[in-house]
């Protein structure tokens, strides 16, 4: 099992990366000195598959957990669910002692760790997350919330975990469309920060798709390093934390289009890196080379990456606009360099959309 | 105008407490930097007395309030409140640069502050209490939250104010026995770390009572003063913050018994306090005079200072024993030594009700 560290002073947490690790959740909770008491928020489709280790491994350390579902999906990710989970805590006894496990994917993650962030002014709370995603993402650095009618993650504060354990033999029950979808995020990582995990990805992609444990492990904890030096940096975006919006800005704007129900969102991301890449091309910032090793490295991983025809121009421009990071129809848009290597530049939506 | 400054490092932020000064909270937020769109988020009856001068006030300096109203009343402090709060701020189209503005008693200030604490991850809040419970106690140390089925403030986080701004005049439209309930909790911050306070509120209460001017804004500066170095040395309650539950113990119990209708929360601390100190002379800890002093002036102040006899023994007793601060049948509960200086004992229920 491979260990990193976040960096925030008092607040500092490990993030534990490894194939098979789920089952020591118990011991690594009894190291925190957390009470017995705790409540394992996780959806219906995780549960099946990764509930009874988790519980076993919990109670063999003689603590005490009780599950709390909700159903899965980010359309619960709401007001109405949070509430269902206090509700679970409450009966659960849970109390200023006690914590809160969120087993699953972004959505249980986010909404778990935003309900024990505000339960009791506060407790604990561990991520164990199950999709490539989560374990490379959302699941580090603190941003917990939930969805408003008026905005995704309108609803949330930064509250980080006590630490984060991911497994990467639970990738092996992710549908292949949802793992393929994580490794945008992956390539991402590569792209903004580390030259070396992009050509590592370039040259092992196959190990990677076949789910060897070994190369998961390696490039899972790589992704979850430079999220954490990130993090540690900025840990509440006012700056360089930014970075890890590349590709995000199209990426957002192509989901809100599709009205959420198109693309995976690393799938939209793949086509934002591209769409960002050729921005930074045809600013004179990167090389086409740069251009064409993410795009084939996108393509071979079986990501989409072209804007379909029907969205590009004005309604990409419009939907950029009304984008929450827009500010006086500026965007402090990730720009490349080289592989890995950005900068931030204040572009206008038509900028973007005009160099695609 | 005085000031009097909460000491959290970078967090750190003045109270303001005077006679007239809500006038000056347009100039008061522009010196904070806020951006110029904000939400005044107030009740029906506070909006009637006070939300035209905060708003002229605000205007004049260049901003832009759209004031949110929630109504009046405890039984409002929860979840479906706060999504009409969040709907309030989408609506007024507060953004990462916005603030909220909470005008009001505690309910008001405890859901507006959750509600700039969670939107958007956390944008700025200003406190403008004007209740006296609300200028010496709830606006000032950062709790923030709503209640819930199972227990009051289940739900909350520690977010501190920009500021709080505290006009003593707006205690002249308090209802009296409002006034009165909050002059409980003045007392008690005589009682636990202030003998000159106490001193004072024995040989100036008239003046107290008749509102004047001079002499609230010397005492809720005060009380603000002392609640200031408490949160200042402990922020989140881990210890000394819990000095500031003197008589609460019984207190909660007796609100509990009497579905919070029967007394208003400083009607229970005032009953609380006579409660507290008698167990500490029971246990050798504190003098009779002692006690006399605190019942004397609070029974001068107009407030209760014994329990019903039909709430007396078990029922007290099964009532505490659910407090949420009881663990394993004892609670840490703050005890006299002597007019401003406590200890905490650790006492079972039993011993408590039995030394009454």
């Amino acid at each position: 099992m491979e260990v990193v560290y976040v960096e925030l002073g008092a607040r500092r947490y490990p993030v534990y990366v490894g194939a098979g690790c789920l089952r020591e959740i118990g011991t690594r909770l009894v190291e925190t000195g957390c009470g017995a008491r705790m409540a394992v928020v996780t959806n219906s489709t995780v549960a099946e598959l990764y509930l009874t280790p988790m519980l076993a491994s919990l109670r063999a350390a003689g603590l005490e957990p009780t599950p709390v579902r909700i159903p899965d999906g980010e359309e619960h990710k709401n007001l109405a669910w949070l509430s269902h989970v206090y509700d679970g805590l409450v009966a659960a006894g849970i109390e200023r002692g006690g914590a809160v496990v969120a087993l699953g994917g972004g959505v249980v993650g986010d909404l778990a760790a935003f309900a024990a962030a505000t339960y009791l002014r506060g407790i604990p709370c561990v991520q164990v997350p199950t999709t490539l995603l989560a374990q490379v993402d959302s699941s580090i650095g603190g941003k917990t919330g939930i969805n408003h009618i008026a905005g995704k993650n309108l609803i949330g504060a930064f509250v980080q975990p006590r630490f984060v354990l991911a497994d990467v033999d639970t990738l092996s029950t992710l549908p292949p469309r949802e793992f393929t979808a994580g490794l945008a995020e992956v390539i991402k990582y590569g792209v903004i920060l580390d030259p070396g995990l992009f050509t590592l990805l370039e040259d092992r992609l196959a190990d990677v798709q076949r789910l060897d444990r070994d190369m998961l492990t390696c490039v899972v904890r790589a992704c979850c390093a430079i999220k954490a030096s990130v993090v540690a940096e900025d840990e509440t975006e006012g700056g360089l934390r930014a970075i890890l919006n590349f590709g995000h800005t199209v990426a957002h704007a192509l989901e809100s289009l599709t009205g959420y129900t198109r693309y995976l969102h690393g799938e939209a991301v793949a086509i934002g890196m591209v769409a960002a890449a050729r921005v930074s091309r045809r600013l004179g910032l990167c090389s086409e080379s740069d251009v064409q090793r993410i795009r084939a490295l996108l393509e071979r991983s079986g990501l989409p990456t072209e804007i379909p025809a029907e969205l590009r121009g004005d309604p990409l421009a419009r939907a950029m606009r009304t984008d929450k990071k827009t500010r006086d129809g500026a965007i402090k848009f990730v720009c490349l360099e080289a592989i890995g290597k950005t900068r931030f530049e204040r572009l206008t939506c038509e900028d973007i959309v005009e160099h695609l």
